[in-house]
């Protein structure tokens, strides 16, 4: 199922989105009228939150859901505002460094081959729709680049998870597009104030329940930009499988419903080009990953 | 004033913190017994949030209360839980890297001072308050280390925020302990998981109104462990001064009311010593700021 959460009548909501209809069914709504009760929280974020298992929940009202209430909870996908699937996270973005061999390389040689999991953080106030524009930011910076990434969104709590236990902490799948001032980046030594401009975190444009990606370690993912291809390769190249990635973030930090992981990014961004093929407003940022969409945003 | 948050009946709520008496008011119950009305939200984060000018407001009820209201709103300080100020921000917390001088050094030579701004962050789950235990994290880190430094609490949202109106964005200052995992920092090259295990952020006791600090770049700093003290020097060292912090972070990315920054940490760290003073279980470290007051914790 595609988890997505959009905003009508300046309310946030949620629902599935039904993509052979255009239509979203909204959650709040469809439970209310197959089940006479509406237990659902107003956010997606606090419904992966609430400690039910929100997609087995779905799919039996979904199952028990006749025409009528289909039609009651249904809204037209086309005349609502998309927003990010979880357009607030309650804390930073976690970004995995260099979790792709070849990025590794083309960033700084084989020596840039890391041996431990590296994590640096967004933050939450960079979160942007598909297709929300990404601010240029001229005068700020001269190398705004783009990291097409397999997002991953924790479904529940938990802390010394093991790697056979980490997938089933996981909700669902989305896409980030990790953009990053390279200057900034390099200036400032620390990741945070480069990968955390207002806007540099598009994300979605849905999240897919965990249930329909078998493998999560076997999916195609590209990145186009203004049609080019620029970054193709497949999340079997990570250096730092999920499960090890949720497994080692968790050793002594807790792991909370709703949080998101960016798994990193393969070669091809524009500052390993030659001559670096660095975004510019106007630029068409194309990410997608096999079984999950893609995420689409411009530069103004 | 000094703003506190606490538990009381399992219910998160604060006040103003009189020492001499050894009492909090509760804001919501002064509120409400002077003005007849509530309008505060329940938490101290929503109350700096929500767009009042709290420290105004709380001065002019405390003003017209009369013994009654005092009274109505008073609990003794000794029977409630205390709580971190800000229990759970809404981000992870930003922290400057190597802001005083020495401090850099004793890291890594004189190529270690920064030339520009070095920022990292510490999740929201790390946050723990005055007198509550610091996990020992025996088996997971061997160089449990403390950082004493001074916290700045944003008051009002701001982006492209200039040096000269920098201070006008803050509601407070508080201690913070950015407690390190130097191992875990060194291995994972960026800092976030070292630095951000549970219980590794404690925060408090209170946050200080931003009027009652006339200077905070003329602050005596002093970090002792068992009594002995390991890191003493002055705000009036920092490399980057907070305005210009609040500059630099704001060009890009907006900062929020609550937001938390950590100012960075003077010369004394367990590491930088000869042989290094690391955490054991059973160091208790207090946290000293003139102004503001004394941050503890024990290592469990």
């Amino acid at each position: 199922m595609k988890f997505v959460s959009y905003r009508v009548d300046q309310r946030e909501t949620y629902g599935v989105y039904v993509e052979e209809e255009q239509t979203i069914w909204n959650l709040q709504v469809l439970e209310e009228s197959v089940t006479g009760a509406r237990t659902l929280p107003d956010t997606l974020l606090e419904a992966i939150g609430s400690g039910i298992e929100l997609t087995e929940r779905v799919k039996q009202w979904i199952e028990a859901a006749g025409d009528k209430d289909k039609q009651s909870a249904a809204v037209s996908a086309a005349e609502v505002e998309w927003l990010a699937p979880i357009p607030r996270p309650a804390k930073n973005v976690m970004c995995i460094g260099k979790n792709y061999r070849d990025h590794a390389i083309e960033m700084g040689g084989e020596e840039s081959i890391p041996k431990d999991l590296m994590v640096f953080t967004k933050a939450p106030t960079a979160v942007i729709a598909a297709n929300e524009p990404i601010p240029a930011y001229e005068g700020l910076t001269d190398a705004l680049d783009y990291e097409g990434e397999l997002g991953v969104i924790i479904g529940k709590k938990g802390k010394g998870i093991s790697r056979e236990e980490a997938l089933d902490y996981i909700f669902g799948y989305t896409i980030i597009n990790d953009v990053t001032a390279r200057d900034l980046q390099k200036r400032h030594k620390q990741f945070f104030i480069g990968k955390s401009l207002d806007g540099t975190c598009p994300m979605g444009p849905w999240i897919v329940s965990k249930d329909e990606i078998a493998d999560p370690h076997c999916l195609d993912i590209e990145t186009k930009v203004n049609g080019e291809v620029r970054q193709q390769s497949n999340t079997k190249h990570f250096i730092f499988p999920i499960d090890e990635i949720i497994s080692t973030l968790s050793k002594g930090m807790t792991l909370e419903p709703g949080d998101v992981i960016a798994t990193g990014t393969p070669a091809g961004v524009g500052q390993g080009m030659n001559p670096p093929g660095l975004l510019k407003s106007g630029d068409t940022i194309d990410i997608n990953i096999e079984q999950i969409g893609t995420l689409s945003n411009k530069v103004q």
